[in-house]
């Protein structure tokens, strides 16, 4: 990835042993285009990095995991203004193009002394680091750290996009506890980055749900430096085109990985809804369904209950004619016109589920809306590293 | 319980030696007011008694569990139909002077055998059954018969409200997986009686939630015959008002035993919102809170985790202004000014988790709307009984 740098150490933010701050810094000036949490509680960070991306550009963001710096007032601010000072001092920028981002544990202050530690040994390794470096350090409850590479061109000049990210609990729209971050050295258009990223967030990060849970701290950004010197990629074009499907591609893998990785899933299930109403009305059937508790507890025990997939259709508020509904599980008929579909359709539909990875489509047969979510199932261990987070 | 005969079977609906077909009948013409599901999926006897019941009068209810007659088409409503007609002509009375209610699996026709079967012992053992055999015959997952009772008087006429119910999974406003049937020997108005009875459903089943789901099959009744020979009780008078104190004190009581009895449960958790801009945005905030899985694994893991619970609260869609927010467990100051209230407040917040039952308060400190949700946690037999549920 030509002009970007990355660096990451352990600041025992976290417990020892564990990268913990990282750094993405920008060797030119670059366009930004971010979309943040919805939940009205809002972390210190997402509020700074909030306004300062407004403007469209900027050279580097400090991240750092063990600590959410959410709910902890006038302090945390002043707490987060610091770091983000010392580290663009470091760096030689202003502090408003530095972008900052926190996850972890939501109501505890900084500690203030590591970071203080922390960021000159951070600037000055960066020419000695990673991003998959900077992917390990944003990792909370993450089994595996999560990075996608797509490579594109633009008049005949290549260009790549990069992107990380972390779940792993609190996955839901709009958005997640999660951070995602995205570089390319693509030369891109700013309004256009704009549109384009917050359409593909829209597709991927925002069509994911693990636990129905929305955080105070979501962060996804792509930063577009222009360092392949192609010609600036702009929207209504072949390029423009090109460009928005490769990050559309990118974060969609992203976010399958989130859900892969959501805390103790075994199985990664898409949920599609189709024949609705409205692509509104079947985003609202296939969220009660990938958030139902008890859904997601049925596919834990692979058990083919297709009743409550059709409970939580119905107590959706979406559209049902419930005579009309057909649920499959992968290509097997479960239930048609609302009553199981008999035969060996339960064998069949338990050897679907037995799988790690299946499908579960409903049709309402009422229009022609239509909308995917990927969700996990509820495991033991969701309710383990739960139960057991802060301790 | 003057005027009301009851009997319950083993008719081997659920597994052989549990009761699971029931009986109660009024021998004098009775007043009827019923609630049902708003889910859009509805099961067969919901779509029978709704009718049946907007009359006002009944006379009999048939109730079975191990199956909900849900997602089961034209058969499951001629079987219901047959169920309701035999069980009515072995009764001497007419088709619609009997309500019919199924909890349990959906997707399944019913076992039409063994309801033929049943119902004439059902009927030969009215002399000899106990509510509380209805009860029990009417549990899945319950691991206790829920009853209360209830003695008023009127113009100096003495009356009885008994009540049963089932949770325990799927409860949610509006309103559960739940059936609850009240009867009472009082003389009331039939117009008063389904206006009480509605508002106190409202104030008690309607909040209270284990896991958010709504089911196919929710059915709550109160049958009135007047045996008491009280003189009529009328809205609008303190006949009226001691009635409808009677009614919503005992409803309360029966949700406060599903929720202790949610599945897996080992918490009972009362989590009042008051400073609300609105009493709908307080149930708003209350119910996130309540429903959020973080929170709910957070209460199994006795672990003081504020943090999820403003988060919650944040993404509820209620107004908040995260830097006026206190959270308190009992009497204990956990958050101030939305941050940690420091000092020994972890301390102290943990030993309220430590108790089986506690309260959790949210002032948002906006306006005077105020309300109040019970809940559960969500432990690991949450997972396992409803991973295992139909095996």
């Amino acid at each position: 990835m030509k002009g970007f740098r990355f660096s990451a150490v352990e600041a025992a933010i976290k417990k020892p042993g564990r990268l913990d701050l990282a750094l993405i810094f920008s060797d030119l000036p670059a366009k930004v285009a971010a979309v943040y949490t919805t939940n009205k509680v809002q972390a210190a960070p997402v509020i700074i990095s909030r306004e300062r991306s407004e403007n469209g550009s900027c050279r580097a963001l400090l991240v750092n995991s063990g600590n959410a710096n959410a709910c902890t007032g006038e302090q945390g601010m002043l707490d987060a203004l610091e770091c983000g000072r010392k580290t663009a001092e470091a760096l030689g920028l202003p502090d408003e193009e530095l972008l900052i981002a926190s996850t972890g544990v939501i109501g505890q202050q900084l500690p203030m002394d590591r970071f203080r530690k922390g960021i000159q040994p951070l600037v000055d390794q960066l020419d000695h680091g990673t991003l998959e470096d900077v992917a390990t350090a944003i990792m909370t409850t993450d089994t595996f750290a999560k990075i996608e590479r797509r490579e594109g061109e633009a008049g005949g000049t290549p260009y790549s996009i990069w992107g990380i990210a972390k779940g792993a609990g609190m996955i839901q729209p709009n958005m997640a506890t999660m951070l995602s971050f995205l570089v390319t050295d693509a030369a891109v258009d700013g309004a256009f980055l704009k549109s384009a990223f917050a359409e593909a967030v829209d597709g991927s990060y925002n069509a994911i749900t693990v636990d129905g849970d929305t955080s105070t701290n979501d962060t996804a950004l792509v930063i577009a430096n222009g360092a392949a010197a192609n010609p600036v990629i702009k929207g209504g074009t072949p390029e423009g085109d090109a460009f928005r499907a490769l990050l559309h591609d990118l974060l969609l893998s992203l976010a399958k990985l989130i859900v892969k990785d959501g805390e103790g899933a075994t199985k990664f299930v898409e949920i599609r809804v189709k024949g609705a109403a409205t692509n509104a009305d079947a985003k609202t059937a296939a969220l009660a369904v990938a958030n139902s508790l008890l859904v997601k507890t049925a596919f834990f025990g692979q058990d083919a209950n297709w009743g409550r997939i059709i409970a939580a259709v119905g107590y959706s508020g979406a559209s049902v004619e419930q005579q009309q509904v057909e649920i499959r599980f992968d290509d097997v008929v479960m239930a048609s016109g609302g009553i199981f579909a008999g035969g060996d359709a339960e064998a069949a539909g338990t050897r679907v589920l037995q799988q790690k990875e299946f499908k579960v489509t409903i049709d309402l047969k009422l229009g022609s809306g239509e909308a995917a979510v990927y969700t996990s199932d509820l495991s033991y261990d969701y309710v383990r590293i739960n139960a057991d987070y802060r301790t």
